[in-house]
């Protein structure tokens, strides 16, 4: 059984929600582009791995999260693919009281790495 | 001089921001694929040109729309590309009143048509 590049791409959306619940941010990171850029609403964009890993340990100080994810297309086309993805995403504070949740839509492009990994190069996050 | 795939891509953005402004509807729909997708925060997907037509009606019908648009960088891999774009989008009012003014990024995927042209497949707007 070889997977395809479509299959490649969901597996790296699956475990991007995984490692991010369990706070495995070494993980999380080996699953983007040097490059890659976050763009949310009323942001800047967010360059680099860095930048994610500083954003994602300020997050990880105030709770645990929890995504729940429903890929509704990836198409790919040589080195490069996109994919459109529900998500819901329930930040639980580790001081107790009510837990956050957003929802949206996220747009993400992927590259194909040199070692044929994908990774995520560029992500539309829309969650509201 | 022939003009690259990343030109055409850029004169597509161009030409969508003058067609808008004009109220060039036919225009601004040759410019996108069948099944384009439109992606906004807190809203469901927008599919296919007969969406974009009507929610572009219901705009026309209470402004004029102004854009300026930043293109930040266009990647094109055979028949797929994407862009990242800054833009800001004034709507002055038929009625007159405060124009309202919106700005932030969008995440564009482009498709090359079987005729050869570059049409936008999926949005992700991000503006606030």
């Amino acid at each position: 059984m070889t997977m395809t590049d479509e299959d490649a791409i969901r597996e790296v959306i699956r475990t991007w929600g995984r490692a991010s619940r369990d706070g495995d941010l070494n993980a999380v990171v080996g699953l983007m582009t040097e490059d890659a850029t976050f763009l949310t609403p009323g942001n800047p964009p967010m360059r680099g791995r860095q930048a994610f890993v500083s954003s994602f340990q300020a997050v990880s100080e105030h709770g645990r999260l929890e995504a729940s994810t429903d890929v509704q297309e990836v198409v790919v086309e040589g080195r490069i693919g996109y994919a459109v993805t529900q998500l819901t995403v329930t930040m639980i504070p580790h001081a107790g009281g009510e837990p956050m949740r957003r929802s949206g839509y996220v747009l993400s492009v992927f590259r194909k790495q040199p070692d044929g990994r994908w990774a995520i190069a560029r992500d539309a996050n829309m969650l509201k």
